[in-house]
Order: C-alpha cells, then sequence, then structure tokens
C-alpha cells in the first residue's frame, strides 16, 4: 500500500520566481536538480499532517529554492559547498515520512534527496552486517538481505516510505523492536559529511568498543541538524524460522500495563506486545475491553518460552482468538489514513511519548485527561506500542472537529498533551523525533541539557545551514 | 580479595613542595583535602601495570598538588571553579582501578576523589532502575538493590575497587555483560557538572527517546576529560532465580570461535560464553585443548533453551566438568596477581580488543603473531571474554622478561599489538578505555573521527582542564 504523499497539489501550484544565482551555480556544479514548481512544492511537505490542509489549497509553509538529487557522498559534499558559499540552507530528505515536519525545507534553501542513493554496498554474512547507502528504503534493503537469510528485522510503519538515512536521523523503532530494538541499537557505523565538507567515517570497527563517547550516537536523531548521513553499517540477523502469537483482553488498561511490566522484567520481549484502550480495541479489534496483541518470532525455544510467560502473566485475562493478530498485521502499515479525515473536516494526530512503568498508567491519564478537556476534541485515545525492561511507549491518538483555525487547534492540542509529559518528566517524543512540531518544547525537555545541544549545533554547523529550525535548534521551526 | 593498590610505596617517599596558592584556595573553599606526601603519591597513580615498578622505586610520574575529596556535587563545582581560576588540571578519581592510566593524576593538577560520594540515592522498584553517587562502588551498590530483589548485573573483574562512575566513564563490561549488557546499555541517566560549572542532568525521562542524539552517551567513554559525572541512572533488574552452567573443550580456538558465533547469532547470550586459547586453558584448567565455559542466569525457561543451544553448536566439542565454571568463578576478581610477576621481572600485561565474527580468527592470530615476534617475549595468549550478534572481545595477554628498560619494552609490546589491531580495522579497546596508555593511537584508531572528539573536548572543556593527556585529547599523556 505504498503511498507517496497523503494528498496531491492542485495541478496549477505556483512557486516563487527561481532563484537563478543558485539554479546556475548548480548547473555549473554537474549536480542532478530541479527548480520545478512541482517538484519543489512536493520536497516543500513531508507526512506532517498539517500539511494535508496546506496541500489541498495549494500552499507551501516553505518552498525550497531547489531540489538536488545526490547520487554519491561526494554530490552531498559539493551540495554542502554550495550551501556555504551562497549561505543557502540544505535539508536533507530520504521518503520524507516525518510525522513531524523534520523532512519539510526551509524557505529558498537546497532540498538534498538522497533516495537516488540506494545502493546495498557490502553484506558481511559471518558477522550480520550490511553497508548501505542512506536513501535506500526497507523494502530494497530486505529484498538484498533476504536472498542472504538475513534480516534487519526494523519494520516502522512508513517502511515502505522511510529510507535508512531518516531512521537514524530520527531514532525510529520498528513494530518488532522489542525483539530487534530501536534504530539505535541496530546501527554500528556511519559514514557522515559535515557542514565543513568533511567527509567522516564513524564507528564499524566490530560491534563494541572503549574509545571515547560513541561519536556514533551524535548523529542517531540528529534530524539533519549536525550532518547528513550518507551510509550506514547496520546488524542483520539471521531470519527468523518460527513464530507464534497471541490475544488477550483486559479489563482495564491498568491492568494491561502492569502485565506488560511483568512479561518485560521476566526478560522476555516478544517482537510484538501492544496493549490497546477501550476505545481503540473497539475501533481495530470489535472488544470492549483492552486487547494485548502479541507476536513473536525466532528460535522456536524462544519464541516457547516467551509465549509460555506472556500467557502466565495474562492469567487474569481472558484469551482471544489469535486472528486479531492477522487482523493488525494487515493494517499496520496504512500511513494514508489520515488524509480522509483531515479531508472530512477533523483534525487528527498521533503522539508518541515514554515513560517508566511507575508513572506510566499516571501518565496515560493525565495526557487524556488534557486531550479530552479541549473545546471541540472528540476523541483521544491510547495503545501501548513498545516496551522495556523498564517503561514503555505510550501513543495517543486524537481528534477533533475545530469550527475555526484548524492549525490553532492542532498546535493547541500538542501543547497541552506535551505540557503534560514535560511535568512529568517523561520522555516527548519514543520514536518519531522533533521536527518542526516539537521544537517549541525541546528547551523545557531538555531543560539544563538544552545548552549542550545548542553547543553542539554550533560546533558541527556554525553557519546554521543544515534543516535550520528542525530539534529547536538554529531557528525558528515556522 | 579487595585489594587497595597492587603493591605499596617505600615509607620515606618524597613528594615536590607543597603548592601554597592552591592549598590555601582549598582551605579557603572548605573543601576536604590533603597536600600530604603519601596521599599525593597515592592519587598519583592506578592500576596501570607501568605504576607497579615506579611505586616501588618510590617514583610519582606525576605528582597531584592535592587531593580533593568531594562530599556533592556542589563541591565538584566548587573544585572546578578553583581549577578554572588558578588554572589547574582535575583528574576525577573513583576507585582508581583504570588499568590503563586513565584516573593517574597530571603534574601539579587536583585529583578530585569522588569515593565519599557513595550514595544509593533512590531506587524505583516497578521501574526497575536506581540512582546513586558516582562514587559508589559495585558492592555497597548491590547490597542496597539485593534487599530489594534487584541486581544490576555489571560485575567487572575491578568490582571490588571500581566505582560506578568509573564504570560509566570507561564504558566498562562486566564479566556478565552476554546477558546484562555494557555500562552503556545500563545507564539511562547522567548528572554531569561541566568545566565551566554548569550541573547538567540528561537522560532518566524513561527507557528510551528521539529528542536529538543520546547526550548520555557524549559522557559515557568521556574518561573525565568532558566533564564530571556525579549521579548515574542505571537499570535494575530482578536477581536472577536460576543459574545452569557447562564446559567444552575444542580442538581449535578457530572451531570454538565459530561454536560461540552461532550460539549468539541463534539468539542465545548466556551471562559468560568464555573460550580460552590452548595456553590459557593449560593455565586455567589444566586442559591442552581450548576450553569453552559457559554460564547462563535468569528465568530458567530462558536459561534452559539457552544451554540447549549451547549444547547443540558445541557437537563437535567434548563436554567437560562444569565444575570447571566454579574454578573461574573462584579466581574472576583476581586483580592482584600481576603485581608479583611484575616484582619477580616479568612484564606482563592484558590487552582487550573487540572485532567483528567475519575476521576475529585472523585477527587473533595477527596480534599474538605481532607480540610472539618481539625479542624477550615469553608467552603470548588469548581469550575471548564478551560476544555479541556480530562479533566478540578479545582478551590478549602477553608476558616477557626484558634484560633492558622495562617501560621500553612494555611500549614496544602495546605498539606492536595495537598497530595491527588498527590495521585490521578493529576496535582498540573493548572495556578497559584508552587513559594514557592508549592515547599515542587514538589519532589512527578514529580516523577521520578524530577531530571531532577534539573538537568536543574544546567545545566542553576549553582551557583543557579535566584530565589533561587523557583519551589522547588536551596534551602529552606522558
Amino acid at each position: 500500500m505504498t503511498k507517496s504523499m497523503p494528498n496531491d497539489f492542485p495541478s496549477d501550484v505556483v512557486a516563487p520566481p527561481v532563484d537563478d544565482e543558485l539554479a546556475s551555480a548548480l548547473a555549473t556544479l554537474g549536480l542532478s536538480f530541479s527548480v520545478d514548481a512541482a517538484q519543489r512544492a512536493e520536497h516543500g511537505r513531508d507526512w506532517w499532517p498539517l500539511s494535508i490542509p496546506l496541500t489541498e489549497r495549494g500552499e507551501v509553509r516553505a518552498w525550497p529554492g531547489a531540489v538536488v538529487r545526490a547520487r554519491s557522498s561526494h554530490d552531498v559534499a559539493a551540495t554542502l559547498a554550495l550551501a556555504r558559499k551562497l549561505q543557502r540552507s540544505v535539508t536533507v530528505q530520504g521518503g520524507r515520512s516525518s510525522v513531524v515536519g523534520g523532512a519539510t525545507a526551509a524557505e529558498g534553501g537546497l532540498a538534498l534527496d538522497l533516495t537516488a542513493m540506494h545502493r546495498v554496498l557490502a553484506i558481511d554474512e559471518v558477522a550480520g552486517t550490511v553497508r548501505v547507502e542512506a536513501g535506500c528504503r526497507g523494502p530494497e534493503l530486505e529484498a538484498a538481505l533476504s536472498s542472504r537469510g538475513l534480516t534487519i528485522g526494523h519494520f516502522p510503519q512508513s517502511f515502505d516510505l522511510a529510507s535508512v538515512g531518516g531512521w537514524l536521523a530520527c531514532r525510529g523503532a520498528g513494530q518488532y523492536s522489542n525483539r530487534y530494538g530501536k534504530i539505535e541499537d541496530i546501527v554500528r557505523g556511519l559514514r557522515v559529511i559535515l557542514a565543513d565538507g568533511s567527509d567522516v567515517e564513524l564507528g564499524a570497527h566490530g560491534p563494541r568498543q572503549a574509545l571515547g563517547p560513541d561519536l556514533v550516537q551524535l548523529f542517531v536523531g540528529s534530524e539533519g541538524t549536525l550532518g547528513v548521513i550518507t551510509e550506514a553499517t547496520l546488524v542483520a540477523r539471521r531470519r527468523p524460522p518460527y513464530e507464534r502469537r497471541a490475544a488477550y483482553a483486559f479489563a482495564s488498561f491498568t491492568e494491561g500495563l502492569e502485565a506488560c511490566r511483568r512479561i518485560l522484567q521476566r526478560d522476555a520481549h516478544p517482537a510484538v506486545l501492544r496493549l490497546y484502550d477501550a476505545i481503540e480495541s473497539r475501533r481495530s479489534f470489535d472488544d470492549e475491553r483492552c486487547v494485548v496483541i502479541v507476536l513473536d518470532e525466532g528460535e522456536s525455544l524462544f519464541v516457547d518460552a516467551t509465549m509460555a510467560i506472556v500467557e502466565a502473566e495474562c492469567q487474569s485475562a481472558t484469551s482471544l482468538d489469535e486472528g486479531l493478530v492477522a487482523r493488525w498485521l494487515e493494517h499496520r502499515n496504512d500511513v494514508g489514513a489520515l488524509a480522509p479525515l483531515w479531508q472530512g473536516g477533523l483534525v487528527v494526530d498521533t503522539i508518541e511519548v515514554a515513560g517508566p512503568w511507575s508513572t506510566l498508567a499516571a501518565l496515560s491519564d493525565a495526557v487524556l485527561s488534557s486531550l479530552r478537556a479541549l473545546p471541540e476534541m472528540l476523541v483521544a485515545s491510547v495503545h501501548q506500542s513498545h516496551a522495556y525492561l523498564d517503561g514503555a511507549c505510550l501513543y495517543f491518538t486524537f481528534a477533533g472537529r475545530p469550527a475555526g483555525d484548524v492549525e490553532n487547534f492542532y498546535r493547541g492540542a500538542w501543547d497541552a498533551a506535551s505540557r503534560v509529559v514535560v511535568a512529568q518528566g517523561a520522555a516527548l517524543s519514543h520514536h518519531h523525533g522533533v521536527g518542526r512540531n516539537r521544537a517549541r518544547f525541546m528547551r523545557d525537555a531538555l531543560g539544563t541539557a538544552h545548552p549542550m545541544l545548542v553547543a553542539l549545533k554550533q560546533m558541527l554547523d556554525p553557519q546554521n545551514l543544515l534543516n535550520p529550525g528542525v530539534l529547536g535548534v538554529g531557528g525558528d521551526p515556522w
């Protein structure tokens, strides 16, 4: 069900005039680029839902001056050299599946598209690692690995859209991350082009090293603001020989959370362990209780052990037909679901956060209350989507039908939920990242650590060329 | 068998004259400190074996001007303010169990001892996390957790000596790390006092966040050169209810490595999976083959599954009496073993590196050959001590009896082995860190990433006050 963007621009979309200085410099360098209005419009947006109404009206919040299609790390370095010379910003883009505006270009800047850099460069079957260009998307990477009996195991909802560089830049999580890890666990090495043109190789010396701080982690989550990731080395595992599924219903969300906690703390980490509140259980599974779906894959001995622990810890729940897991699997990558709702006048979005088990139920209640208290809010619901030893990700969905300004309502909902999360000391984002949408909360969320992020930006991008405004550094998000 | 240092200074050790400006400034601030000769001598060394012959002769390579005993983060900040004002260096110290000179003070500088900061501040039994001061040692921390049924599971050989801050500063690994992770996997948050006096709280918002780069990882492995870690939040797990052991003998080290690889790549990660070459197997287990010892603990379902996979993958080996594991357990923390050998005229040390499975056997052979080719080298041997999906740690031991200068021989051995590791693109250190001993290899080991480490040092410690020379930044290691 690949869908490159939620909706289409009107055919008569009008762009600002072409920046001739920029176009001529790009041509001189022999870079592949476009200054076409439709191209610039497309690369001026990503999957941030706020783009849906804008697109419908033919509006782009910030028009890139040109779209550059890099074919190599050399092209990336050349683009950055040009950006330094002409003082134009650079927004690196892969599949532009960011749902928080992290891949939307800045006004007059360069949209640096890496999707032409999609080669799988090397597979080490013995070590189980793969070196890949940043623009490669999940299906192509998995196909290359599959023929060697390997998999990354990273399956985000945006699997068909997102690129490896985007996974890394946003600290992404796949739907099977309880077993395979988040992308920060999967990465071993990076090639990064810095704003000053340096071509830097980080990590990839082996599984672990104690040679100073892990500089790879400086760029995982940097959202294009500190450098351009052009290649990555990832761990690839043997494809799982065995799979099992189960489903349960709990009387309450809190009871379900407790069961998830006990499962993880008994060292079981089924690839999928998702708990839905009553609203989402009714919507997705036609059940009035709180549904848990479970899927594990891998060595049969471990999968069977995992499922035995899951069963033991779900004793107080009702066992359901495992066919519910198949129902989830069928719909799990339906990324296009939001656009028709917006087009119907609803304002809908999701907010994923993370917190420790000890305060998770209270966090869930407080965020839901804050959303439900807003005028014109129709519904707010939650599920637990990724679980760890010490806590989990809560994934909220809200929908409202504002009579007035759509963007005001949207920002109000994010403000309300985010204020609660920051006040509780929980993590403002688990895997979608900051982008432009969460930029205004970063100072409060990072607290005393915020100046360090600003200093890193100053150190690595002193001219503020890279994705300015994203991540709450380098200017106004919009 | 706690032993605070390998050997004792002569009772008549003579220190350089007291720095009155420094002493008077420390007194004015109300800090707890000493300028006593014996204290300064002690804090001028750590467990780096090169200190053994120096100590015997009553020599200290670099005398700290004073030893400050911080009682709080406030004391740390006050010490750093003084250091800025008087332009004196600061070397943060815990148990000083660094075996690479990472905790040896710089000439005339302040040795900042954190061992008085050893409080366990808070235990969250539900989330399974503990907040602890950086000077707390393993036994005290584990005792506090044990009464709540929890454990960190971090058991380095230096367990009785090392402090939490040292674990983190050096990217340490415990002997059970295959199951519990290295310290970078265990940490969730840090409190750090920066050179400019900033008091910074990093992480600890929950299990995972996608809010920019993981700034916690900037200080894990920073070896006291980028800031002073004063508190940490770590994950604590339920104490394991079940344990199993096994031992096998392989005909060759390579065959044993292959079995370890297959075990890990079938998702089994027994807490202990150590493979010894024939030399070490004879020395430790009276066996002429290559011995593997295995220990796992945790949920019985997972431990039994793990041991079944281990057994299946060790089919070509001879099963041995599991009593060999007990023999290893008894001696595993004998940190004082090296001193008597050095005092008997031998030069002995260990070198831990890491590499991918695909080149590990070749790496092992090449490092051993480089050591054995040195004149006056008596023996070089290896074991595999920590294993991952994609590779493992190789732990080499060498011993020689040089007729000439001991230090020349020692440095020659490290040069030879390190050159091979760097040339093969493997990781120069797995868990001991860089300290002063490996500082001279850092430029080559990090390659194009080295300038970034230098820039980080400049950003966080522009006056070069923090542990100068360690980690290959901020000056000559000695």
